[in-house]
């Protein structure tokens, strides 16, 4: 077995070693740069740590399914800031506002093409398992990002269309970079199947614990603006919660909230206090935990010995205690 | 063998029968709507005759290559709509007009992973080869349409710039269509490779006829309006050209049309006069027929009975022939 942080370094060389041609410049200039501007490199590492669970000696063996999945998330990433109109990523320009639409559409194909590249770099007899798990996914991506949009322009979403909608935007990533890491090591269709769930599950506490730091987080150390999302009318976890729950003594005031656009801080503070009253933190918190039961659950159930698994149970709890 | 009909309608049939789910609505509603708007399904005809050069008997076993370089068609020109702002695509709406860049870039991805879907499906043991092909026609496709756009801010592009750019751009999907069914009939490598040239040379003259078509084509059987080119500026193997070859008695005069907008129909015919004058349509016609004997003289080098050929060759002679 590997440790994480030698399998980390392992991907951020691998990334630096994908042939990447000076020319035609403003095709392969800003996925360098959207590459170089880095991120946490979590999905990669899922890939390896799943290989690695099964006893696979040789990293390089997942090492470009790895490179695949991260390509893949970056390619999602720069077609969806320019859908989302996001000026910012990681902190610094996004490709279409340093360049232009144009450039990060074929950018952003290019890349999806690129991480197709490096998965036909793995053992061709295990090509037509990794297709079709990373084709399941990667469509399912788009479906999710779709329902993201269409759920912008629709007076009401239910909670069971956000969870699909999370978990079809972003958990299915997170279940597939680590199945892919498990038909590699050679694990069987059932643990290669409880390392998806896994994943998958752990990909939906997150992201519920993203809602919910967006309001109650410590902005110092979780990096955003507080109250992004109520600013923005997002609908989250908690604010489809909210609107399922309140009675008549809350939802004119959550209503009135809704339709205007600021002050800025009195909103936010407003909404959070209407969220406190109607308790959506809680529930959001004990949906989150629900994920997290599901998850361990998943990885216990894996035919291997426990402490095989603590590289991934530990990364698990990085993910999911951010500032609590 | 099966006759060129057949494998055209089996082409219809298979298109019809790729899963496209009701649902998110505004992701398949777009692909469906551009798959059904038509086209002459050339490029997957293409895979199909290769397969059947080397005597595949089942043409199912190459049908969903030829679905992959179809979808990986509409992609392309689905997201370079986009780019190039075209109200239309085949006399109808472009996606992006009749939904919006959003829609189409997301459809459009999905798309590209609905081609690597089909890919999926052909025999394992030709998926390396067959993804490898794939991969490199895809990148050097997105290089093409890269290139185009940087010719359009470029002051001067040169004629070996310029047929850099549409053997990207257009010829080398030809080429891979026909190469990948090359593969999946068992050719050998050197066989593999002539079809390719074949390819990418028919490609090449047919871009070349394009140019010339657009100037002195018959609008009525061409279908585009006369002159679009000229009145666009656009840096045609014609236009190229004339500034290359244009002395000091010309490219004054040529210089001052370039900077002008219009009348169109005053524009177009000066243009034309200019071309005749400096003989840019004998070059071109030139050009297109040494990529035309290049084209034959990879076929013949085939080593199949020259009656096997005969689909192929009748397909080339009516690409290449359209109003001449």
């Amino acid at each position: 077995m590997h440790n994480t942080a030698q399998l980390q370094q392992r991907i951020i060389e691998g990334l630096k070693e994908i042939d990447m041609p000076e020319f035609p410049q403003n095709l392969y200039e800003p996925i360098k740069y959207l590459l170089q501007i880095g991120g946490k490199r979590i999905r990669p590492l899922l890939t390896l740590l799943a290989a690695d669970l099964f006893s696979v000696d040789d990293t390089d063996n997942a090492l470009p399914a790895a490179l695949a999945v991260e390509l893949f998330h970056n390619f999602s990433l720069m077609h969806d800031d320019i859908m989302d109109n996001a000026p910012l990523r990681r902190g610094q320009q996004t490709v279409h506002e340093k360049w232009n639409p144009n450039v990060a559409i074929l950018s952003g194909d290019n890349l999806l093409i690129m991480a197709y590249r490096q998965l036909a770099k793995c053992p061709p007899e295990k090509l037509p398992q990794l297709l079709e798990a990373f084709n399941t996914m990667a469509t399912e991506v788009c479906e999710g990002q779709q329902l993201d949009m269409d759920f912008e322009n629709m007076a009401s979403v239910g909670i069971d269309d956000y969870l699909r909608m999370i978990r079809l935007k972003t958990s299915v990533l997170l279940g597939t970079a680590l199945k892919m890491g498990a038909i590699l090591g050679n694990a069987d269709d059932n643990d290669a199947q409880h390392l998806y769930d896994f994943g998958v599950n752990v990909g939906l506490a997150f992201q519920l614990q993203d809602d919910i730091l967006d309001v109650y987080g410590d902005p110092a150390q979780f990096g955003k603006q507080r109250g992004g999302d109520i600013l923005a009318n997002k609908k989250t976890y908690l604010l489809i919660k909210a609107l399922e729950t309140a009675g008549t003594d809350i939802r004119p005031e959550l209503d009135r909230w809704l339709a205007t656009d600021g002050p800025a801080e009195a909103k936010v503070n407003a909404v959070t206090v209407l969220y406190d009253r109607l308790g959506v933190r809680q529930a959001a918190e004990l949906a989150k935990q629900r994920y997290i039961e599901q998850a361990y659950a998943a990885l216990d159930a894996i035919g291997v010995h426990t402490t095989r698994k603590t590289p991934l149970r530990t990364l698990a709890q990085t993910l999911l205690n951010r500032t609590s």
